[in-house]
C-alpha cells in the first residue's frame, strides 16, 4: 500500500531555547512524509521555488519519498521562521511566512500515484487540499490536518472539505477555535458532526485525545526531559499515524491504538532534535525500542 | 488498616461558568477524607470556628470519619472563596481567604490516633504538617501536598518536611515554582532529590505524572464534558491515592498504578458536581464501574 501527501515543502528558520538553525528542510509535508516512510512507501504533492537547495531534495530522495510530483515553481521557496520561548515550549511564535510558490499553487499528481488509496491532505491552503482530492481516482482512506489561519480565513472551504474526509487531526488551540467549544471532549464530538468519522486532538507534551462513535481513547506523550524543537512534531505524528494505517490497511480499535502510539513514538523523536535531525535517522528498531518505553510507562 | 488526614476544613464560596455556592464544606483535609473513605478508615485532624455549621460536621460523620481530633477553636471558620472561569476551568482565581482560626493552628492528635502508621499531610501551612508528624508514634507512608502560598513564604520548612515524607503529590504549576524546572520530567527529578521516593505530578485535565527511581508512568485524566466545579479535585485524587495504598498495605508498581487510576476515578466524579455532591454519593460500585470505562479509555 503507498500513501500520498499533499503539504507543504519549506525552508525553516527556528530559534528556540537550545539554539539556532537557519535554511533547514521543514514544511507539513516533509516532516510527515519523513515519518510515514518507516511504514509505507510515500509519494510527495508539493511546491518548491527554483532557489530550493538540492541537497534537501536528494536527502529526501535518500530517505525512498517519491518526488514524481513535487513541482518546481516560479518564485522563491516557501519559508517559515519561527521561535519557541522556554516558558511555553509548546506554542510557536510565527515571527515571518513568506508564501512565495504557494501563492496559486495548483497540484498536479502524476498519472501512476492518481490511484493511490491512502491519502494525507498536510496543512495548506484548503482550496489547494480540495483540488488534490478531486484529482483522486478512488480514495480509500483521507486524512486531513489544518491551521489557524485557514480555519480563521477560509473556514466555508475547509467545511466543505472536512465533509469528504475520514480522519481529521487537529492540536487543541485548533480544535477550539474551528468549533467553538472549550472543553476538548465537546470539541471532539462537534468536530465529528463536521463530517470526519475519525477524530484526534493532539495536546502536544500532554499526549492525545483519539474520538470516534464507537471508539475513544486517550493516551499521554512519551516523557522528553530535553525538548530542543518541536517544530513538525503534529506532522511528525500524523505521518506516523497515516503511515501505521496504510501498512495496516484496515482501521479497528486495534490499529487505530497502535498507529496513535506509533505517532506518538515518533514525534517524540522529532522534538529531541532541530528538524529532521533525528527523524531522518530513524530506524523501525529504535521505533520499537521507544514504543515498548512508551508502553511500559502508560500500561496499567 | 488506617488513614490519619491533616489539612484544612473550610466554608467554601465558589463561582463557575455553571453557578454558585456559598458556605458549602471544602477544605483540603474534607476532599481528602471523603475519597478516602471509600477504601479505608480516616481520621481527620484540623480545626474549625465556633461558627462552623453543625450540618457539616454532623455530614461528615455520617460518613464514617472519626472527627475525635477536629479542634474547635476560639475564633472564626477558615474561609476561602474562588472563581473558575470559562477559558480555563483548570485554574482557581482566589477571591478571598479569611484564614480565621488556622491562625496559630496547633493541631492535636488523640493518644489511640498516634499509632496510625498512614499520614497524609494535605494542604496547609507546613509548620503545623510538621507539628503534625512529630506526635506521630511510627509513621509508615507518610503524603504531602502543599500549595504556591508555601512554596513562596515557608520554602525552608516545606523542604525541611520533604525530606521526612515518602510520596509528594504537587499540581504542574507548585512543581515548576518549587524547582525551578518547565519540563515536568525535570521537574519530577528534582523533587526525588528534595527527598520523597515517590512523586506525583498532578496535571488537571491533562492526568498525572508518576516519578520514582525505578517506576515512572502517566495516564490521562478521565475525559469529562462537564466540568461543573474542579474545586478539591487534587485533594480528591490525593484521597483516592493514599486511600488505596493504605488499604493494600504495600507499595510496588502494581499498587502505585492500582493507586492513582482510582485517585483519577474519584477525581473525575469531583470535577461533575459542587463540592462533594458527587463525592459523598459514591460507593465502590459507582468507582469501579468508572474506573473500567477509563481503562478502556486509556488501555492498549
Amino acid at each position: 500500500m503507498s500513501l500520498l501527501v499533499l503539504g507543504t515543502v519549506a525552508l525553516d528558520n527556528v530559534k528556540t531555547p537550545h539554539g539556532e538553525r537557519r535554511d533547514m528542510l521543514g514544511g507539513s509535508a516533509s516532516h510527515l512524509a519523513m515519518s510515514a516512510r518507516l511504514f509505507t512507501d510515500v509519494h510527495l504533492v508539493a511546491v518548491i521555488g527554483k532557489d530550493f537547495p538540492q541537497k534537501h531534495i536528494q536527502f529526501l530522495k535518500r530517505k525512498g519519498i517519491d518526488l514524481s510530483s513535487l513541482k518546481i515553481g516560479s518564485g522563491k521557496s516557501f519559508r517559515w521562521e519561527g521561535e519557541y520561548k522556554k516558558e511555553d515550549l509548546n506554542v510557536a511564535l510565527t515571527l515571518a511566512t513568506e508564501l512565495g510558490v504557494l501563492i496559486g499553487f495548483d497540484p498536479h499528481v502524476a498519472q501512476h500515484q492518481r490511484g493511490i488509496q491512502n491519502i494525507f491532505l498536510a496543512n495548506i491552503d484548503p482550496d489547494i487540499q480540495m483540488g488534490l482530492l478531486n484529482m483522486m481516482k478512488k480514495p480509500q482512506l483521507i486524512g486531513l490536518d489544518s491551521m489557524n489561519l485557514w480555519i480563521n480565513h477560509k473556514k466555508p472551504s475547509l467545511l466543505n472539505l472536512m465533509k469528504r474526509v475520514d480522519l481529521f487531526v487537529a492540536n487543541d488551540g485548533e480544535a477550539r477555535a474551528l468549533t467553538g467549544e472549550l472543553n476538548l471532549v465537546k470539541a471532539a464530538k462537534a468536530l465529528r458532526r463536521f463530517g470526519p468519522k475519525l477524530i484526534i486532538i493532539k495536546k502536544g507534551e500532554h499526549g492525545v485525545l483519539f474520538y470516534s462513535d464507537k471508539i475513544k481513547f486517550s493516551f499521554p506523550a512519551y516523557p522528553i526531559d530535553e525538548v530542543k524543537d518541536p517544530t513538525g512534531a503534529g506532522d511528525t505524528f500524523a505521518g506516523g499515524v497515516m503511515g501505521y494505517l496504510t501498512k495496516a490497511g484496515k482501521i479497528n480499535e486495534k490499529t487505530l491504538k497502535a498507529a496513535v502510539i506509533y505517532g506518538t513514538t515518533i514525534a517524540s523523536f522529532n522534538v529531541e532534535g532541530f528538524g529532521m535531525e533525528k527523524t531522518a535517522m530513524l530506524t523501525m528498531a529504535k521505533v520499537e525500542k521507544r514504543k515498548k518505553e512508551l508502553l511500559d510507562f502508560i500500561t496499567y
